[in-house]
């Protein structure tokens, strides 16, 4: 086993050129093998093996440095930087993360997770090491999907003036993590088909050399120095942002790329070169259904099926059904996903309704300003992004969508803690960032039925709203409570006294356990669903303050601006001398891991909460 | 007077063809003439006389629609759609908006403020157009500044796929607010003397005529298609994206400019029409100095000089005399602007330190994850950015500055109530956007000696640190007060009892005279400059809390995730039953006006807090 004597950076050097395929079959092996039992980001990985290989090869480490554009792409790199043994913990709790990490070794620069920031990063540690006047080589490797993202573009902007080096790998599997979208998708598609640009650029040479004054000619053309280009360069857009275009070339010929990466460490400026993958290379399921193994839960390696099949429904299918009967009820309804139609479930709106589906790409700030404009236009656009992601739309949401009151429905999954993933994609935020702004409605199901209430209830409204659910499994309990949604209305669950729970969303599941728990230790709990985080119901709160000495928020969210703080607010605005305990997310980021084993760590599980319910009971004793 | 027989909307097509001059030319001496007196953006609107008049000559509205990309470029638009007397309100309180407003005309279809929003609320409208079975004309108007924002790029991205008509006016001025930068600035400028170009594109044809096989070679550069067009086609860029692309065109030529507005309406897809145009223009201090006239205070029209010479030091001086300090000192600072080199204040550290000064166009989002990447890299970035546009880059502070602990300086201008630029200007959310994120720290000064002191402060905190202070004359008052800035240390102004007031930042002067009229009316209060938002000084709240019965906090934020929250929550979890009362902004968006008369709407002006006191003491007896 090669393998075996890759034992840290720079241990690939020893190897022996003509082993280089042998290595990256074991590689291969390695992360098939590894990631079949843990889970994680196989068809990526399997993807940038030659890639990582030939960067290793090509530059030296800790002294040079790479940025991975989302970071998923890095366990070769892992590998080849001695972390080998990681792989067994790969995004368990306290075990090795699926993304850089810079704790986690020197080799790792920068921390990624979320799409298009490689270039900004790569091109903040060029001008550091400039400024220091050090002298090493910078890469960033960026997918084309990530390219979608306007950041990438901003920073493109930015690296035309660079007059010292600085490499841009764009891994090229025309792919994000569905299918590609968008003009810059089908101009890198016409690269990759263009071997006869180059046989035109002869013709045209020879021809003109030919005709009369055809040198003069020829001549001038190379003056208009740009111009030529445009006609002769494959990557003109590139070129035309003031980037060196190298390529396009395989990106599984190992020695090709050694090759045109020492070329292009030799170019002052930043020059990109353009590396076509496949993704999910050499493992035949992965290249077959290359969503399915973008982020793959543990599978059979023989049959690429999952190990532990679903069995229950998640919050998405539920999601996923409710949005194919609201599209067949009103033909206004408008499904947006940014490049992920299978994680937020809306393959199916698109199967049903195609010309009412828009995949923007990984283009989080478009979608919901285009989302907007359509709501302007009179539609009722559902705009579904992931709870971290719509972190990038902040200033959307406030200032094209609730500035005017348009009505935006926010589908917003992998609400909460979620797991494996880990710091860059929590979910912990969203009540906070939405929160604050005027006009903005926010609610939580606390089971499957209610998700599909909600959203009925938020198409409805004629106003922006957002509807928050956690990854995973959807809560089937409580299925005799389906009140009618309204706005602003908690739901009474249990009437008792002493304490009262308001309980949001994921955490009405945990209520009930609590209120079960303390029931054993010989205290009466209410338990109050809260559905809607803004505005709150001060009406429930009001009459549990009558009966109850003390009130409890529960929610998955950092403290401040989520729920509890309104509700602690109300308390205070009207006078009530209640006690008040707010179960949330500590202000720290969330690492990776079981939900379950993060949410005992962070104090959110029911253990947690009945002992710090039964403290502050001993405290007021 | 031509100007007065246009009253409303298409008044302007019952205008003689041969008086267009004279219209455009009345149009320039009312708006240097309004804005000469009520202030406003004088450059970039008589830039746009004759875009915007050639709009109105070959649209029909309200049926035909236009959105204004950041939107202060449509004053011709507004006097164009029976909106003339506006103008001696304009971006007064109650009076006409500097920016297009949905709720102030038919004919404006999408509320604009910020950057580059414009392609993606103009596709929205276009799909919505085509899935209503609608007819008519979108036209998005975007600067080649707002360019350089991603989500433009994004939006482009996603028109590629269009198969109706989309209008982009690309309205070329070779300017953001300051000089244009990067790399796409380059490749305009390069289009903008591209005569040659045309000239070639002869040549060439002829000579492969001319050749043998030449009609052969010609033939086959058809087929190739989109490589021919990179070589006769300026604009590549675009049509690379999948934009069709006319142009350049004179942008003061209305004739012309009505002429491939038409063509334009006939293309299916989305194409783009390259408007060259000068900011300015009929002006001449305007042309001469378009940074000063962008947003222009009151001016006198024969000199071009203010007719109220500032004679106080506003925030921005100091922080700009801060900067030049700190780059002195220490030659890991950096200072990195969005396309705001004078606004922000930091033309003089670019003048003294130039390799060291970064404006990177409007690029929010690059910004601060390029700060990141310096930060990375060793040094100390400052990003100087307002408050409502560093909204944009929410996701980059959270992810790639904070969560990575590195120590990035924020420099927050234009914080709080900012006056006449309204609603999408306000900086009254930084707060909230800013506590939820782990590592951060936040810090607002009480007067200009503070300020320079905060900053000495955050460059030596070597961790994630925003300072944040408003637009306008810096308080020169509390001089005595200077007591070293200390990491979540509140100072204690006057120490009495009964109530304390903890206010922060801009709120601290407000305290001062709350104070005072608090003493007439016979009561004490204690006044604290709170200093830190986060973390906010426990130890000082509890130690007021001892002596006072009312704890009062003060800041030019919403409440929700603000100080007053967390001071809120403090007292909860520290078990004090003292009375509390929160001043803050009111959950709603705030209008455009006088900064004094906007403070006094909203209730947090000295007034209005000393009754809300006083109506609280009352209560409690």
């Amino acid at each position: 086993m090669l393998l075996e004597t890759i034992r840290q950076a720079n241990d690939i050097k020893k190897i022996d050129q003509k082993d280089y395929g042998q290595l990256a079959q074991e590689i291969r092996d390695f992360l098939i093998h590894k990631i079949s039992v843990t889970g994680g980001h196989l068809g990526s990985n399997l993807g940038a093996v030659e890639l990582t290989m030939a960067l290793h090869l090509a530059l030296t480490f800790p002294e040079d440095k790479i940025v991975w554009d989302v970071g998923h792409q890095s366990y070769t790199h892992k590998i080849l930087t001695g972390r080998q043994d990681g792989f067994d913990g790969l995004r368990q709790f306290h075990g090795m993360s699926g993304f850089p990490k810079r704790k986690e070794s020197v080799c790792d620069v920068f921390d990624t997770g979320h799409s298009s920031t490689s270039i900004s990063a790569g091109l903040g540690l060029v001008w550091a090491r400039d400024i220091k006047g050090e002298k090493n080589t910078i890469v960033s490797v960026i997918g084309d999907g990530s390219l979608t993202g306007g950041m990438a573009y901003e920073a493109l902007n930015n690296a035309a003036k660079l007059e010292t080096n600085y490499i841009i790998i764009l891994n090229d599997n025309n792919m994000s993590i569905s299918e590609n979208v968008g003009g810059v998708s089908k101009y890198l598609n016409n690269i990759r088909t263009a071997s006869r640009y180059l046989d035109l650029k002869e013709g045209i040479y020879n021809a003109l050399r030919r005709a009369p004054r055809g040198d003069t000619l020829v001549n001038r053309i190379r003056r208009a120095k740009s111009s030529f280009k445009q006609l002769v360069i494959p990557g003109m857009l590139f070129e035309d942002m003031g980037i060196t275009y190298l390529g396009p070339v395989d990106g599984h010929d190992m020695e090709g790329l050694v090759q045109v990466i020492q070329e292009a460490k030799r170019v002052k400026g930043a020059v990109m070169i353009h590396a076509i993958t496949q993704k999910g290379k050499g493992f035949a399921p992965a290249e077959r259904h290359p969503a399915r193994f973008h982020g793959a839960e543990p599978f059979n390696v023989e049959t690429g099926l999952p190990s532990r099949p679903r069995t229950e429904a998640n919050y998405t299918d539920v999601f996923s059904t409710v949005m194919c009967k609201l599209g067949g009820r009103d033909e206004r309804i408008i499904a947006i996903t940014a490049a992920m139609p299978d994680g937020t479930g809306l393959k199916r709106f698109h199967n049903m309704y195609p010309e009412r589906f828009f995949d923007v790409g990984i283009a989080e700030e478009h979608a919901v300003t285009f989302a907007a404009g359509l709501a302007a236009g009179g539609l009722k656009p559902i705009v579904a992004i992931y709870s971290s992601f719509l972190q990038r739309s902040y200033d959307q949401i406030l200032h094209d969508v609730c500035l005017q009151n348009l009505p935006v429905v926010f589908a917003i999954d992998r609400a909460g803690i979620v797991g494996s993933d880990g710091e860059t994609h929590q979910g912990i935020f969203d009540f906070t960032y939405l929160s604050g702004i005027p006009n903005m409605h926010i609610c939580a199901p606390k089971n499957k039925w209610e998700l599909s209430d909600m959203m009925k209830f938020a198409v409805a409204l004629e106003a922006p709203v957002a509807v928050r659910y956690p990854r995973g499994t959807a809560y089937a309990g409580l299925k005799e409570y389906r009140a009618p949604v309204e706005l602003g209305k908690a739901e009474w669950i249990c009437r008792e006294w002493e304490i009262a729970l308001f309980a949001v969303g994921s955490m009405v599941k945990t209520a009930v356990e609590v209120r079960e728990s303390l029931k054993q230790k010989g205290h009466h709990a209410s338990l109050i669903n809260a559905r809607f985080v803004k505005p709150i119901d001060e009406e429930a709160v009001r009459e549990a303050c009558k009966e109850h000495n003390l009130i409890v928020t529960l929610e998955e969210n950092v403290a401040c601006g989520g729920y509890g703080e309104k509700v602690l607010s109300f308390l205070n605005r009207s006078g009530t001398c209640n006690r008040y305990l707010n179960i949330s997310i500590p202000d720290a980021y969330v690492e990776h891991g079981n939900v379950e084993l993060l949410k005992k760590e962070i104090g959110i599980d029911t253990d947690s909460i009945v002992e710090r319910i039964l403290r502050m009971l001993g405290d007021n004793g």
